[in-house]
């Protein structure tokens, strides 16, 4: 029973967001456009009639935290790191096996040696290594009447203020992008001090930001150099 | 960019379902109950909370067809076998990964040194090696408005007569499972000579039957030796 399966990269990933921290914990929250650009090993025929599917699924490695390990349980960040949950409850990125599924709007495929294709509401780390995309199914996996107990529904959101006035040259969906990932509170669950400040990269700026009670502060906007 | 990823299965699937033909194509399409048993590896602490999900996602290898390989673009048997799409823009079990993904009804679970998961809607093969097991979050993943192309609504199913009596000691929920199973028009996509009588076996009984139009006759139900 101690079978190995070992599977390759068949794309990667190019995202707005090359740290975990403020990426939102799951998609379909926001509006950052990702890359997801095959090797050349899988030809345009790979691809063909999937521009007729308004979503895919991504099984995907979570590369930037697999070698941290696991625990049999997790704070969940939705219950404010109060209450524990097994493992296999969550959609934590800390599991036996780091495997992450995400489900993404397809916008576009680009052909050619390597295609790429589109997506938008991606919950993805750059770089991030793609084991497979399979269509969305409506039919046998829109499910909305499913139980979901404390991840029913979406997290609420902050209110999202500038303390710094928006750089002029800041393009307005960088802007967007910026305010729908904090407004999701990227904090650690056990995080709960207002005098923090948190930085984070996005889309090549790095921004810097409190949280005091139910809304995001933003203290500094910067091109990355 | 030849990273290698290995996983080790962290449970396996016990299903009525022997051999791959005869399966529901999709799962949630039948009434089948299958139990995923974990290693003792994974204590109940893993579990906790995981019964206020009503679905889960299963992510699994294709191992009963691993070693066939895969092709750029497959026949997809619900266009008949008459046209070919990209393997990307099917559920085909033959891709590059050979990655599985269904969404089931989580029904139970079973706590003790292994803890089983006991599911309905199964589409898998008995002795599946799963990979993960994930919480089903419909404020995400339910998504009734996606385009879906060809796939967009359960295919039709066949009318399934009876050319021989039903076996009086053949278990009711048996009896519904064959007929659900059959009814899905199990045929390869190319194959469609009626005088063919296909055989299959589910839950430990042989079943013989041929598909004429859009009806299916059953001429033999024994049970397995």
């Amino acid at each position: 029973m101690n079978d190995i399966y070992s599977f390759s990269p068949v794309a990667f990933v190019r995202s707005p967001y090359p740290q975990k921290f403020a990426i939102p914990r799951q998609p379909g929250l926001n509006s950052a456009v990702c890359r997801i650009e095959f090797l050349p090993d899988y030809p345009e025929a790979c691809f063909r009639g999937l521009e007729d599917f308004g979503m895919i699924w991504v099984q995907f490695v979570f590369h930037g935290t697999a070698d941290e390990g696991w625990q049999p349980t997790v704070r969940p960040p939705r219950l404010g790191g109060r209450e524990k949950k097994g493992v296999f409850a969550t959609r934590s990125p800390h599991r036996p096996n780091p495997l992450g599924l995400s489900l993404l709007a397809l916008e576009g495929i680009e052909y050619g040696r390597r295609v790429a294709l589109l997506c938008r509401g991606a919950d993805l780390l750059d770089g991030t290594p793609v084991l497979d995309v399979k269509p969305y199914l409506p039919f046998v996996e829109a499910r909305p009447e499913a139980a979901a107990g404390f991840a029913a529904a979406a997290p609420p959101l902050l209110q999202v203020v500038w303390q710094t006035p928006c750089p002029p040259d800041l393009p307005a969906p960088l802007l967007r992008l910026i305010e729908e990932s904090i407004a999701q509170d990227p904090r650690p669950a056990y995080q709960n001090r207002p005098e923090r400040v948190y930085a984070a990269s996005i889309g090549g700026w790095n921004i810097r930001f409190r949280i005091v009670g139910q809304q995001a502060e933003i203290l500094s906007v910067q091109q990355a150099a």
